[in-house]
């Protein structure tokens, strides 16, 4: 059997995450890849390589014979633009013997629509905010007191918490609105909010871990400072969601406590990016990549990591030589 | 004579810094404090204090009782708000055999004041953004054509980029200096931004480090990727600049470099939140202050440092236990 050489694609700033990969897969090889030079997480494995950009026309194909002519087995990208991409491109991967680390492209496409998703959760009973597609439903809603103001409108496709707006009055959502149609209205949650890195086993379809932290502080809509806490509630509700998704590998949740009630708020189909949280405290989902990827199932380990531990983060940085990004020219 | 024992205060999330003040001092004690027992920079130094908040009223207080308790001989701050309070409160930790590495009041008043630095600017022939602090004048100078829109409006007493607003239009500036009397206008400058760290030896009062580095990319307020550059075009104006300024000990400078012409933009009399591409490059500012507090002085060494050197920030975390913050209360 080969041993597997896996390249992660939209590296960016994921430096940590890139060097426990480095430091767990001790046979085998990673390599990393990013259309930017500058992307830090490049410089973490001996081999990296400069890309087109995820919305090039050319990209697919060129990670295609990048693949062939490194000798890659595995993909993994760690940003949601490119995870859609990747899934529908899944059989032109596999046909060169290139494992695709990605959800179904349907599981994708639920996470990345915010109305999908409440429909989702509706339909399987699980709580979610609420939320409204189209000016007249929440108006109606509004009459009716199922939801008062202030909401939260957002993008009903949009990554990361981006223009994301808290609004106050019903004329502000109706300019929005008026604006934009790509729009939803949200409930306003107010509790304390949790992640949750889960992994779920490539070749047995069961979830074998689940991570819970709360999120005490954030920072450039990143969790800066978070705290384990073992939830066997949350280990049920994640449970709950995952069964016959079609999610898979590596993935990043974000839920609301609001005073007991569980509200799935999103799922992010990749690792999430206060998964190194997880990984101090125990739960290593690279390892478990590497025996899936060598055809081995991992076992079940829910809640068997430490809790009460906090992640506070912090700059660290690389330096590189203006010499050595010369030689980065893809 | 006594080695030193350097508090660095408001220590916040500035892990690295104070990294590099530990590997730096092999004798004498560093430690550190902040009123938040979750701030990372605590945890690099073996002897870690928490504290009031910077504004509750007996927070000097409390900092001078703490430095006579624990041998303190030196304090430094890395955070603005907390500069002037400890620029006034000088004599009284002199009294106790503390030295306070900061720049006199006059000078911190001077940073702090964006109109009044630039006045300071205007009246040494150092180009500067064109700056209003009235509604009046900014009119008159659209009027005569002096300036042009869009422009910045900022508040006239503002740390880093908080409420920093790109403005286009004249009724959008009338409204914002209706809501709010403290606010300035300033041109738009398009060029190179440049950040800059220099050392002022706490004893000759010369400067004996300029670093220069090219920012290229921002994130959360502060600079992501920079690149090392050696300008004698900056190291002249940094030291016009400082020249009878009353700035000591580690600063940080914002540059604007327009078709060649250097602007200055804005002075932190403090460490800057890149400092730490400086010191890769070779600029020691934690060795010239244990030098300085050993009262020895420092030779200049402007220039001398890398180039081309590219630096990228990336994130790490440090995990501390339910436990040992249990043991931080203050």
């Amino acid at each position: 059997m080969k041993t597997p050489h896996l390249l992660i694609t939209s590296a960016g700033r994921r430096a940590k995450l890139v060097d426990y990969f480095v430091r767990d897969w001790t046979t085998g090889r990673v390599s990393t890849a990013d259309c930017n030079p500058l992307a830090a997480a490049l410089y973490m494995t001996q081999h990296h390589y400069i890309v087109p950009k995820i919305d090039e026309v050319d990209y697919i194909d060129h990670l295609l014979r990048l693949c062939q002519t490194e000798k890659v087995t595995a993909i993994l990208s760690l940003i949601d633009p490119e995870l859609g991409l990747l899934a529908e491109a899944t059989e032109r991967f596999q046909a060169i013997g290139v494992t695709v680390i990605v959800s179904s492209h349907e599981a994708c496409q639920l996470c990345f629509d915010k109305y999908a998703m409440y429909e989702y959760c509706l339909s399987r009973g699980i709580a979610h905010a609420q939320t409204y597609h189209s000016m007249e439903s929440f108006r109606e809603a509004l009459a009716l007191s199922e939801i008062k103001l202030p909401v939260f409108v957002k993008p009903r496709s949009g990554s990361a918490s981006i223009e994301v707006r808290r609004v106050e009055t019903l004329a502000e959502v109706e300019q929005l609105f008026a604006k934009n149609s790509g729009l939803i209205v949200q409930e306003l949650l107010v509790g304390q909010e949790l992640g949750v890195d889960a992994y779920v086993d490539l070749i047995s379809g069961k979830v074998t871990s689940i991570f819970v932290k709360e999120k005490l502080t954030m920072r450039a809509g990143e969790t800066d400072k978070s705290r384990s806490v073992v939830r066997e509630d949350v280990f049920e509700l994640v449970e709950q969601v995952l069964e016959h998704s079609g999610l898979i590998g590596p993935l990043d949740f974000d839920l609301f406590d609001v005073d007991g009630t569980l509200y799935l708020s999103e799922i992010n189909p990749r690792f999430g990016g206060g998964y190194p949280h997880a990984y101090e405290c125990g739960v290593n989902f690279p390892a478990q990549l590497f025996r899936n990827l060598q055809h081995e199932i991992n076992p079940p380990h829910i809640g068997n990591y430490t809790s009460d531990l906090y992640m506070l983060k912090h700059d660290t940085m690389t330096l590189v030589s203006a010499a050595a990004l010369q030689q980065m020219k893809r």
